[in-house]
């Protein structure tokens, strides 16, 4: 897998992950120069290019300067999401985000609220791809995806372990008279469709946020963004 | 809307339309001159490309080493957007918001906050174009979004009329505990560099997100969704 972008590489060195080896432009300025000495710090082998092949070794066009190759994305597994830890715990679950983008930024979201970890699907949902991780800003690096087969027998482990399971959708009671302290999951639906019907029907309860416009919906990554934090004002 | 060869794009840049940005063909001769000076005379942004791209973007095959790029979108002034209404008023500002994803989002966030509108510079920062129009799925058209030459003014004249200026960045007060009640104005930054020096200090306060990852901000548009729904929370 290719990670690519300053950011990105940047977040990857900083965690205990293994790079196959970095692919550098010559004559890369800016953050690089520290890119380059993490790496060398890391002992990985770094391969100076140029601009042409760097080009042609990219797959988003957008690489930087960097090139990080790592072995394939490390999932974590779903115990290890819903295990027990010292405070409430606060677990992400998507159903259907089918565009890179918007899982990208849910890491992202995840990462910088200080959830413990991220539910996907196997099937129809974006995966944890190299575009993935650089979309967020390498935030997949650090927070712990679970992939599972079924996201509803996952709601069902999360209520096993005591979570209270909430569907975020559009027809729900409001999200600011919802109490979204203690062991908690959030549900977020696809770009289209939302939460899936018997995956609604399993969460304890569907939260709205409000709609004061005419437009009916927040992106998938935004409305996710706010409920994460309003889970985060009430946690402190 | 493209306006494309060299009278076409000289009258046009004799009227008071604003302009989204001017392509000119490197190495272009004759008239070129001319327009060239009254594109800067009217701050217009002009892009040098070769022959080759021209011709890519030309939709008339005729365009004479100039292209002129006209929305047709219609902005509000920046009176209606600050006007006295019988509640309290929420505009939101933006500076150097380059991505249009980003600024397609935020009108997205800002209608649905119900927001009064959204300021945008005409320079250094993505203009209401089609693509951003479809971006916000359609909120760009019902959302008041008013273009100024300079956001520095723009501030001072929300601040005439009573408003109260937060910027949002990384380094400031927390958000939960300031007031985001009465006359608010939200300034949100580029994707890269954040809100600008001079800008920064026009600000009444500047207030920032908490951040529990490893990985050091949100993307633009997630970031002024949590901060325009704390608003849309503390005003009811």
């Amino acid at each position: 897998m290719k990670i690519e972008g300053r950011n990105a590489v940047l977040e990857l060195l900083k965690t205990d992950k293994a790079l196959d080896k970095l692919l550098m432009q010559k004559g890369a300025e800016g953050s690089c120069g520290r890119i380059y000495a993490l790496a060398r710090e890391k002992n990985v082998r770094v391969q100076f290019v140029d601009p042409k092949a760097m080009d042609r070794e990219s797959e988003s066009g957008r690489h930087q300067g960097v090139i990080a190759y790592v072995s394939e994305y490390e999932y974590a597994s779903l115990e290890e999401v819903v295990a027990e830890k010292g405070a409430s715990r606060f677990v992400i679950v998507c159903d259907g985000v089918e565009d890179v983008h918007n899982l990208g930024s849910i890491l992202r979201v995840a990462e910088c609220a200080g959830a413990d970890g991220v539910i996907i699907p196997k099937n129809k949902n974006a995966q944890v791809t190299g575009a993935v991780v650089r979309i967020s800003e390498g935030a997949a690096n650090h927070v712990k995806v679970a992939r599972v087969s079924g996201i509803n027998y996952a709601i069902e482990k999360l209520k096993e372990h005591g979570f209270w399971v909430y569907g975020l959708e559009a027809d729900g009671e409001d999200i600011y008279s919802s109490d979204l302290t203690g062991d908690i999951a959030l549900v977020v639906g696809g770009e289209d469709r939302g939460i899936g019907m018997l995956t609604r029907k399993k969460c304890d309860k569907i939260i709205s946020l409000p709609l004061l416009g005419q437009v009916n919906s927040l992106n998938a990554s935004v409305a996710l963004g706010i409920a994460a934090y309003e889970a985060v004002r009430q946690r402190r």
